[in-house]
């Protein structure tokens, strides 16, 4: 496998994109991304598109090629991957392959998701699409309910408190104030929070990341164009994994198995250890995700992440830096751009030009998941 | 890159399949396919899933992690792909890809689509999620108005008659009726054809394809785990390609760009010509797409698609044997398995084992073509 670098990225800002069309939000994202890169798009051997649910919210397809089209991109394979949440992670890794393997030697991937301007049941409705509604469809459950179940266990087995998930909040929201293209950063309190609508017993409603639109996109290239001027940043491993759909599947609802072997997946092919990571951008769609993603990916000791948010170890200066961007909760959840945004963030971190800069990064994890567990992608990386 | 050989197909019949959920029907068709490719399911390196509309239509999405666990595929990457009517077969090639990439050494690909539960209007609106509606939609143009107006042109420009099309219709019906898997084979006549509804002038009711539910799933692999005692089937090319999405930029709308370029990289790949080619499977959606197609994938001259059908050379024992499985108009088009479902044929056809057999068939090809010429995969493989 060859390496492969980031030669440019592009975002929009995440929140309300009522009066664009959802192509426009992508094609706004991937152009700036190439205008970064410096690359000639006759070098632009293949494009991904990461999206979940522009069909039944935006009555659209074949994305991928008509912001190919729009992008005078020529007759290059244009591609939309399709994983729920994890859409826009997968989307990158396969663009990293078709680098990797020598198929091509630039490739671009965007992610974009329009949902705004849908009612909250119709947006209830679409993100349930990501449930195995056959087996779990009778039991009512949404993802809130989901994620409140969790909690409740995440309580038990390990006396996480509500202040302890109101410490992820917090720094979300705080760390949101200071990135221009957040949603909805804010300054709150456990009073603000505790004040706040009830969604799913204990989750309410600022432990839960808003509908977004937005785009992201990233251009990936060999070394031989690399020529941005930029700080040399590599993929240093890029890791896709399946779980069971199924909730009552999974053994312990405090554990997503798609995060555990992704990261394991993630190290082994890094040769790094948690301990090296500097800073992540993790799956926080709920308050108690980032809890469980933390002990997941290895980056906080099992049934301590709680802890470790009250504790302020991550936040910047504590041992590991988690959603220095404001993560879902704050930056917005634009559901398949989401994984491309969270590697923009990583980028700018890498580079040092991050507006909530963590000193010394140098090595970044990116932590997407869809659904309930069923898709993850871990990516690593590095600057050289 | 490293070969790659196919190592089991499996497909359910095409039609109404209603009281089966969709994951149930993708789960069909590749479990045939596990079980004839006799490989362990710990060498399956990677699934995809191609299909196009079940957000829309079926409110369901994440089918590809959905349907590799309950193959118990474990937590391998597992990927839907999407490029409208072209969807299985841009899975068929990152499939392929998987395995001559040197990622893994198995891979599973199943195609897979739902639609006859939904009424025409909601089928209507799903397909047309493949337009590029923000500059198309406010024309009113559906599919079949698109095929309707290419026909008028290419009766203009080539003198194509409503007796050469109807050639294609009661060839590929006919052929329908010997292949077991085919929704609605037919014995017609240009007399039936002409008294059936018009649906978008001159396309009738016969010279359109069904809707369709079913799916379709081929194992590939590389030559180390071929054991399945079948004939070897290798794939000589897989080519995929983007073509403008917007009807107005098409120079000539008897041609789709993104089939001339497939073919052409599909040929350049194999380093065969189009007179090598001893059948094809390709997207005849509407009858006169067949004609089109045939011309662009340089099988028949430019113009005479018609004629050639009239003259029984696009049928066995003609120059080049078109669609001997029924194709889209008779064997059915549950959209996302089209193009995996193309690739079944063209195996039972090299392996010597298809119910419409080609005699001494040893090179096929397969074209998959999405929207208004937006996506293309052109496939050719052979018998070693």
């Amino acid at each position: 496998m060859r390496n492969v670098y980031v030669a440019g990225v592009g975002s929009t800002t995440f929140g309300k994109h009522i009066a664009t069309p959802i192509e426009s939000l992508a094609v706004q994202a991937a152009a700036t991304a190439l205008i970064e890169a410096g690359i000639e798009r006759k070098e632009i051997g293949a494009l991904y598109l990461g999206n979940f649910i522009s069909g039944p919210l935006n009555g659209k397809e074949v994305l991928a090629g008509i912001v190919g089209s729009r992008l005078g991109l020529g007759n290059i394979p244009c591609t939309k991957v399709e994983g729920a949440c994890a859409s826009g992670g997968i989307a990158f890794r396969h663009a990293w392959m078709a680098i990797a393997s020598g198929m091509c030697d630039a490739a671009i991937v965007v992610g974009v998701e329009k949902m705004t301007h849908s009612s909250t049941a119709e947006v209830t409705s679409a993100l349930n699409c990501a449930m195995d509604n056959e087996n779990d469809g009778p039991s009512g459950l949404t993802f809130p309910g989901l994620f409140g179940l969790a909690w409740r266990i995440h309580a038990q087995q390990y006396g996480t408190t509500r202040e302890d998930v109101a410490a992820v909040v917090i720094k979300n929201k705080a760390n949101g104030l200071l990135n221009p293209l957040a949603q909805m950063g804010a300054e709150l309190t456990l009073e603000k929070i505790m004040g706040s609508a009830m969604i799913a017993d204990p989750l309410q409603m600022f432990d839960c990341c808003p509908a977004s639109d937005g785009a992201a996109a990233i251009v990936l290239c060999s070394e031989r164009l690399l020529t941005n001027g930029q700080p040399k940043i590599k993929i240093l491993a890029s890791a896709q994994t399946s779980g069971s759909p199924r909730i009552a599947n999974h053994p312990d609802l405090c554990s997503f198995e798609a995060t555990v072997t992704a990261a394991h997946k993630a190290y082994e092919l890094s040769g790094l250890q948690p301990k090296d990571i500097d800073l992540v951008e993790l799956h926080d769609c709920f308050s108690i995700a980032e809890i469980i993603d933390s002990e997941d990916l290895g980056l906080v000791p099992r049934g301590l992440g709680g802890k470790w948010a009250a504790e302020g170890r991550t936040n910047k200066g504590g041992d590991v830096v988690i959603n220095a961007s404001g993560g879902l909760l704050a930056k917005g959840h634009p559901v398949g751009a989401t994984g491309i945004g969270q590697i923009y963030e990583v980028v700018q971190q890498l580079r040092g030009n991050h507006p909530n800069q963590v000193a010394n990064a140098r090595i970044g994890m990116t932590h997407n998941l869809g659904g309930t567990g069923v898709a993850c992608t871990v990516n690593i990386l590095g600057r050289e």
